[in-house]
């Protein structure tokens, strides 16, 4: 299982924001939501071997961690307003206070918490930090079963930072240019896609 | 400079689509501001040395040919709603029915007109058409001044193929998954950032 964690420092960890002006209501969520197709989304179809995290850090409610599973997860259409739409309705829903991820919709689960929450409940897999200027991702020996962790437009912040490597988060970067998260996403799952060719689908 | 085309084959050629339904009322005109994002944006910048073609087949209106020059073009957000309703506008704007790319905002340029007119007017600039199946461009020796052609959801019509090939068009594959053409465009950007490093910028 590949697992993307998508860190949103503002990001809205309600459904209290506007499809009508979601960057600025959403504190950027539309940042988050286009990592999310560009993770869980191919042509014509999901990736059944990739989970999506989304440490959602601003407004009401907030920290929440949402999940989406590729394996499970319905209804997933790659245009913005769509999936802000099945966000906005997963965040509403009537959950009582959790601290562990249980289903809000189908494939979607929701708990409280922040990343070190997440972070408690790794196993042993490989987890890489995706930041500029680090080691360049090809060539290196990536896993499949692994987490990739990625910042949002304000990137990482220090606590975020130190909490990952204290866990053994190793540094990789894509290349020379700093990019969107949905970009980035993009080429470690092109990696991946060539690394391990189509045997995981 | 670089240059990606998009073929929308249903794509909205005309300012007449909602924003609260895009997929359906556009033509699937999502999908090609999904790649004009990809091709055009970095973190907190624009890439000056790319442009983006859509080539609109859809509506009223159509064909029509839109530029985004990324040397010219400004106010561009990456959210959904926001470049849509930038080319909404620019596809609104009173223009006669010229044949030759006329500024209608900044740095956006519109003509009427279908690919051949778009062919007719190419350089000798090498031109690549990505498809699934075709020679992985890892490897190749892309040129930075040069042409991408890619299709929508639905592909490449049997018409617009041949008449890339009879231009000398290379088709060029990003891997082995069918993705969609924003991740293609992010992966096309990542091999010629890499080749070419940041001398372009």
């Amino acid at each position: 299982m590949r697992r993307f964690v998508l860190i949103g420092q503002t990001a809205a960890a309600s459904g209290e924001f506007s499809l009508e002006d979601l960057p600025s209501s959403s504190g950027r969520l539309d940042a988050l939501l286009r990592a999310l197709r560009s993770a869980l989304l191919v042509s014509h179809d999901v990736r059944r071997d990739v989970c999506v995290y989304l440490v959602l850090r601003g407004g009401p409610r907030a920290p929440r961690l949402l999940r989406i599973d590729g394996s499970r997860a319905k209804f997933l259409r790659p245009d913005e307003r769509s999936l802000a739409i099945l966000i906005k309705k997963s965040l509403d829903a009537a959950l009582p206070h959790v601290r562990e991820l249980s289903e809000v919709r189908p494939g979607i689960d929701l708990c409280e918490g922040d990343l070190p929450d997440l972070l408690a409940s790794l196993g042993d897999e490989p987890r890489y930090i995706l930041e500029e200027g680090a080691a360049d991702l090809r060539g290196q020996s990536l896993a499949q079963d692994a987490w990739f962790f990625l910042g949002d437009h304000q990137g990482f912040d220090a606590a975020s930072r130190a909490q990952l490597a204290a866990r053994g988060a190793l540094p990789l970067s894509v290349g020379p240019r700093s990019l969107h998260a949905e970009d980035v996403v993009a080429v470690v799952n092109n990696e991946l896609d060539r690394t391990f060719n189509a045997a995981a689908r």
